[in-house]
């Protein structure tokens, strides 16, 4: 591809389109099984892979779980996981609430993909990260939402499943010990598309007005 | 804003301007001083609202910071972290290239947001953090990467300022003591708009082939 040889100029038109992108991107529980194209998933993950990263450092690294040994593996961290944090809830309206949620689309995404930070990557030489190295584990994550967008505009939805022992899931994953687990995705395409969160859609938390994040100083 | 009835599809011309506007996202370090309009921030600010959060706890706080005492305190914060880093480098190749560089645009940027966690909100209901309490950290990253492409296609530039100490930053800015510091933004229009990243054209770090950091399991 030819980049331009001036900057692009976004118009109304992508304006409305990008809105509409981030009204529509949600955090997919339903699946449908049908399998993502291996081109469609590449495209997507190298539009990702151009996020911004502490001092350059592209400290992401991501697994494609394909083994069903090791999904298997996820899905009963998944699932200890889950019963703990039900558990902790007890026998109020809100344990009834969650136990009615459904909170992961393991076992029907055709595409998991498990994303860790190199807490000490050569690349980058350092940079920017002295004070907070934590700024690692950010970068990865700005790859995470660029992914999630890119996804969505190939009508590929994604869910970020974070009921899970870290360490649990590294171990299963085999990866290098060095690296910290940072998110297990599930991609695929999605049964239903809504403009609304599922958890405002159950009525387990709505969105707020921006006002009461915002402060002046 | 009338929402649409049915999911937006996302055209071919759509996707190019996508991928152009991850190709020209950069962190910016050399802004002009030209204000930006007010309506312009809070349309920006209300898109980078819409990132997904854990729970739907929406933990990000956001600090616009406008008091000029408090700028220069922050600046003298990041000139000391700076120092350190520069002598953490000593006379080296690496060190000299380290000090050719400008890390940061806070004289210039006419916005400064300084972006904080909070480690406890009662939004979400604790909803997937038992495990991964960083999630609630991982939420608000998601919602500075949307900020930074939705200021792009303003024109607007952004520049993520990590070298700065966390807990000092906090004092400055005087928030509230629970929350944690994730990021400091500068704002503003760029002086030029390039395609690749300051750290690859001046040098220090280019970016590396995807397949790096691919693996399956």
């Amino acid at each position: 591809m030819t980049l331009p040889e001036t900057q692009p100029v976004f118009d109304e038109s992508f304006r409305e389109c990008f809105e509409k992108l981030l009204q529509w991107r949600r955090d997919v529980r339903h699946f449908k099984t049908d399998p993502v194209p291996e081109d469609v998933l590449n495209r997507v993950l190298s539009l990702a892979d151009m996020a911004p990263s502490v001092g350059n450092s592209q400290p992401w690294r991501i697994v494609q779980v394909e083994g069903l040994e090791r999904r298997s593996a996820v899905m009963e961290a998944h699932t200890a996981a889950n019963r703990a944090a039900r558990e902790s809830y007890g026998e109020t309206e809100q344990g009834k609430a969650y136990r009615s949620l459904k909170l992961a689309g393991l076992r029907e995404a055709p595409v998991h993909l498990a994303v860790f930070v190199d807490p000490n990557p050569e690349q980058g030489h350092g940079l920017g990260r002295a004070t907070m190295p934590e700024t690692l584990a950010y970068s990865a994550v700005g790859m995470i939402q660029t992914l999630w967008l890119a996804a969505r505009i190939e009508g590929i939805g994604l869910g970020w499943v974070s009921i899970l022992d870290p360490i649990r899931t590294s171990c299963i994953l085999d990866v290098n010990p060095s690296w910290s687990f940072i998110a297990y995705l599930c991609l695929g395409y999605p049964e239903k598309n809504y403009d609304a969160p599922e958890l405002e859609r159950k009525r387990w938390q709505a969105r707020t007005p921006l006002s009461d994040r915002i402060l002046k100083r």
